[in-house]
This record gives structure tokens, sequence and C-alpha cells, in this order.
């Protein structure tokens, strides 16, 4: 029962997800001319496509593969796998993104990193390349002790889920200054709401609520892998001590 | 010793918050002119101040009232009337900033709420209104029972901690916003990355990293009221399972 409410979660989640990236790609193609690879704004509109992909969709899915009821039983080995294949595909997205931006902006001679969202967030993708070489270090390689696994392992869980909440603050600011970059005519500026701001601005509410979902489930639902110490199982995290 | 890392880690946070809240308050009296409140930018320039002072520095100090370690022993009722109150301070911080900003629109016949900023942050204030008051009706009057109680507490605090994170963004995407406003000179544009956007940018850091560390304290720390019923204490609340 607790694991059929998981699956339907599971697929609004999915939903939710595809319609952000749907949504992202759908913007760049009808709104801002469509993709390409040749250093012009047609290759920036691979980044907003690649980083809502990559550190918010596959990122918040790799996230939750120890959330599936399926991995509670068994051996842990194939899962720890998964999830860091996942994590490291979601990585390559990421880099990918990155090298549109970077490329457009040689290209047309436009400063690297000046703004708070690239402050932002080429901070985070610093930070998930540190969290995904320390996990691979400490839970997937054999040599850490049990010790040291169970020390860290709320420390990653936590940094895991900061490196969401800052992937969807730096795409909410992404989205935020695209519009006003390219929503300035006099006669129909943001401020206006044209329909491609209330399709982008959209889009930046559908990725919050994505995010804020993959983090309850992360976070505070009780679909977990049950403690064999534990004295009650599927105890959330969330849950607080009265 | 727990005890005394909690209060140097409370310093922390409290240099951390108040730089913040200086720092928002400098950039809007130095680079911005200052403070009036006649519906002119200077109006405005309230704005950035109560939001960073009330959504974010207010809000996380009245979120960790229960994790201070003298809140651990004795009636509880105390306690809550304090967290109820300071979220209560945080909220009327926040309409003031609203306030703020509304009437400079109006002043100056700017449409209100279509930005994504815009829209990200009214979404924020609303869920801060909802939480507050389900949280007085449900924590604070003496009417729910102890299984309502129990039953809502996890989604409270998951929910108290997704409104933090929604205010880090909205402040994120509101100095980005403001910044592409008013650095649009064309011999010192934001992305020659002049004096104010320096100091900005930072500005906005510091904020991401004061809501992080009020984040991990809520979620993740050890600092908790210890559980009667738990067979070992001061387990934080991201203590996964292995």
């Amino acid at each position: 029962m607790a694991s059929g409410r998981f699956y339907l979660f599971c697929m609004v989640l999915g939903s939710l997800g595809s319609m952000c990236i749907l949504f992202t790609a759908y913007w760049m193609q009808y709104w801002r001319d469509g993709f390409a690879w040749d250093g012009s704004v047609h290759m920036f509109n691979w980044h907003p496509v690649l980083m809502v992909s990559g550190m918010v969709v596959l990122y918040g899915a790799a996230s939750l593969v120890y959330r599936l009821p399926l991995s509670w039983v068994g051996p842990k080995l194939p899962w720890k796998v998964l999830h860091a294949a996942l994590h490291l595909l979601a990585f390559t997205f990421t880099v990918v993104g990155l090298v549109a931006v970077f490329q457009f902006h040689n290209h047309s001679k436009i400063t690297h990193l000046y703004s708070l969202h690239s402050w932002l967030g080429i901070t985070t993708v610093i930070f998930f390349a540190c969290q995904w070489s320390l996990g691979f270090a400490i839970f997937l390689l054999p040599w850490a002790s049990q010790w040291l696994r169970s020390l860290l392992k709320p420390v990653h869980v936590y940094f895991g889920a900061c490196i969401l909440s800052l992937s969807i603050t730096s795409v909410i600011s992404g989205i935020n200054e695209k519009l006003f970059f390219v929503l300035k005519n006099v006669t129909k500026p943001y401020s206006s709401l044209p329909s491609e701001a209330v399709f982008a601005n959209s889009t930046g509410i559908l990725v919050v609520a994505f995010g804020l979902l993959v983090l309850y489930v992360l976070l505070a639902s009780p679909w977990k892998r049950p403690d064999p110490g534990a004295l009650t199982d599927r105890q959330p995290l969330l849950h607080d001590r009265e």
C-alpha cells in the first residue's frame, strides 16, 4: 500500500520532471528560434534545457534511488552504482550545458561569470563535482570504514539536498535574467506579460514544484530503507521529537 | 560540550545574518541613494532590506528556537510562543517590504507582479502566511489532539524549510534583476563587474551561506530536543539508515 503510493508519487514526479524539460525546450524552440552548436545564441539555447535536465530533473531522479521500495531489500551495491551513474549522467548534461553558454559568450565577446546567477550556478556545479567525487571515494570504493560512512552519510544527504536547492535558485534567476534580456521591446516588454513571459514564468514555477516534491521524498517522506536497528520502521527523517 | 558548539555556531550564524542585513542596507544607501517613504525609488530601497531581514534572517532565527539547548528542558509552551512571535515579527517586516515595492510601482506606474522573481516571491509570502496560521491553530492553540500534532509536525518542519529555500531563491533572483536594471551604463555595465556588482553579488552569496547553515541546524545537526521515546539521544534528523 505504502509502496503503491510511492510509485503513484513517482509518476507525478516523472510527469512534472518531463514537463520541466519539455517546457524549457519548447520555450527555446518556439520563442527563441531553436538550437544549433555554432557559438551563436542558438547554441546558448541548449544551456537552459541542459541545466534543467541535468541539474534538476536527472539530479532529482538520481537522488531518490534509495527511496525505491525495491532497493530496500537485498544487496545495496547495485543501487549505489545506479545512484552514482545517474548522478554522473546528470553531471555530464551539466558540463555540456556550461560549454554551450561559455562558447556563446566567447563567440559574442560577452564577459564570463559576472552575474549573480552565474556566480551561484558555477558554485553549485563545483559543489556537485565535490559531492560526487567524495561520495564515490567514501561510499562506493570499498576502503572507507563503516564508522566513516555512518559519520558522513547525513552530511552527504544534507549536502545533496542543498545542491538541488541551489540548482533551483540558479534556474529561477537564469529564467528571470533571460526574460529581462530578451523582452525589452518598448511596445511589448516583460512587464506587459506577453505569452512568452507567462510561459517561461510558469516553467520556473514547475521547476520549483518538482524540486520541492523531490526534497519532500528525500527528507520528509516515510519511504526509506528500513533501519534494522530502529524500534519503528519507516519513520521519516523529518520526524521531530515532541 | 555539544551545547558549547551550538552557541559557537549561533554566533557564526548571528554574525552572518547581521552581515546579510548590513550589506543589503549599505548597498541601498551607498550605491542606490538611500531611503525614503514617498513612493519614489528611495522607497523601493526598503524592499530588499526588509525582505532579507524578515524572510531570511529573522525567519531563520525564528526557525531555530527549538534547537536551543535551553529549550529542551521544562515546559515547551514559552518556546512555542517565542517561535510564533519571532515568525510574526518576520512576517511584519515582510509585509512592510511588500508595501514598499507595491507603492513604488503604483507611484511610477510599473505593472505589479510580472517577473518570475515577483511570482515566486509572492507565492513564498502566501505560503508563509498559511504556515503561520496553520502552525498557530494546530500547535499553539490548545484544541488540536496530540495525534494531529504528531502527524503534522514533520510537514510543518519540511514546509518551514521549503519557505526558507524559496525566500533565498526570491532574494537571489531579486538582487540579480536589480543589478541588470541599474547597471545598464554602456561604459560600465553589469558585465564589467563594477564595485557595486561585486558587492551586491557577494551579498547574495552571504544570504545563500546563511540560509544553508540555518537549514543544516534545522534538518541535519545533532542539536535537537531529546525524544523521551528514542533509544539514542541527539540523533540528527538527516541520519539515514544504512
